[in-house]
């Protein structure tokens, strides 16, 4: 396998990425008060988990494991929620960071996906994978109801980046603008969904 | 890695099989009064969960990952489910439907982990692996309890039509006979599963 | 890929680990009095489920799938704890088994990673994995809390006796007494928790 083309954030907005992420995990170890220890392990599982669900699925080495930085990032994240109050974190910065980092994997994930040579509309899936997939196992892990089942779009912005990578690639468009215009879509969308509520809504068609 | 003799369904049973189990997914998340992206989610973590599992151990490269109807597939079946009454869905035919998933992929499973070199204890729990883990991903995203802590008849459907390619192979018996006795086996035992309320002994052994 | 000095157990004492993690999860199947068929599939997986994961994220083939004994053990020890009573396995023995199977599993874990060309940090983790994940995955098919979010001293005793191991190797210093001190680290960590109750302080900085 030659991936082609392979994406990549400047390596301090990558590491920044995977650092948001590892806050969400560190502040809800924090919210359910668990040791240092959990608290680094929900760090390094939301902030690697959709990176390496996706490594795995398109066959790429996983990203993490011989890097020598993203799983010490990780620990640092974890030891510096451990010493401050979680009220620091929590609240709106933090969300508008998440959005931030949902966009950018999301288009990262894509592409990466594409340069592997997979098809469209598992290329498609696995930025949503990318995405989303860490938040998934910190909530199975912590036993609370995921953001798989919850109506707030979340998910659905990262399927929209997603998709407008994947057109932009079938299309045959220049990538950059490409992957800028499906980054700021998700986000913008995200972004509506934090300010204004903004939810999906549920199946309702019982036959009765 | 040279896989001799891989096994396969025509491409339109295969998808059928597919279909039925990302149905079943579908269908939870309608129970649940989900919204559609998590409606389509749960149809393909259901559909494609338990052959990930089984190529990600046996060192396949993911089935679904390069294949441009698959998981197209499953999206379309969330639509489906969707835009339609889910009680059109749900009952008896579909409780069939998927016995029949369950023994077909049973075998497909099995005998691909045995082509692909598996030891023959390990390539009967692929089959096992490839029939359920699916549905087992599913209910631990759904957070209820999974069909692993239900006393009724299913994995060991999977298990012995499983069980018989396994014996098969190793009596180097001719494959396709073999394969379609398996199937009709495990068919066979959900099938009285499904009639008649078949189910395992619980563990009652306390010493007392 | 070629993995330099890959450490091993003697094949006895390493189906004996094994075999202790899957009784732990037998005898929990056995206490949510599950049928025989679930015992052995939570047998299997807290049995092997650190190892494969670790084996998938170093890109190692998963240790189980080409074996001949590793799956057969896992169904064996499903087969004695059905036919026992659950009290006979369960207690302090079983408990001490277990601290001796993740200090030795850390061990081997870690040594592992070094051996596949992971960097230090990742490899801490691939220890703390392989003693620690299989127990999650059990725990979470179970829908109870898991070992991760309960403050008792347990992943800490891999972690430290995975850190042994890789401050071990970035010291040059000769491999086995240093496996052996790191063994008995984290096996006097973990039975300092059984014998006085030993846990972590948890997070307590609300800021108010």
């Amino acid at each position: 396998m030659e991936p082609a083309a392979l994406p990549s954030l400047p390596p301090v907005l990558d590491l920044a990425g995977t650092a948001i992420f590892a806050l969400s995990g560190a502040l809800l170890a924090a919210r359910l008060r668990q040791t240092f220890v959990t608290m680094a392990f929900f760090a390094l599982v939301t902030g690697v988990g959709g990176g390496t669900v996706r490594d795995l699925l398109i066959g790429a080495p996983v990203f993490w494991v011989r890097d020598p930085y993203v799983a010490a990032v990780c620990l640092g994240v974890a030891l510096v929620a451990w010493f401050t109050p979680h009220r620091w974190w929590e609240g709106q910065l933090l969300e508008w960071a998440d959005a931030a980092g949902l966009a950018a994997y999301a288009v990262l994930g894509t592409a990466k996906a594409l340069a592997f040579g997979v098809a469209p509309v598992p290329a498609m899936m696995m930025g949503v994978i990318t995405g989303c997939v860490g938040g998934v196992i910190r909530d199975v892990l912590a036993a609370r109801p995921s953001i798989i089942i919850r109506p707030e779009i979340y998910i659905t912005a990262a399927a929209l980046t997603s998709a407008i990578v994947v057109a932009g690639n079938l299309a045959d468009l220049p990538r950059p603008p490409v992957w800028i215009v499906a980054a700021l879509a998700g986000f913008a969308l995200r972004g509506l969904a934090i300010a204004r509520g903004l939810a999906l809504p549920s199946y309702n068609r019982d036959g009765n």
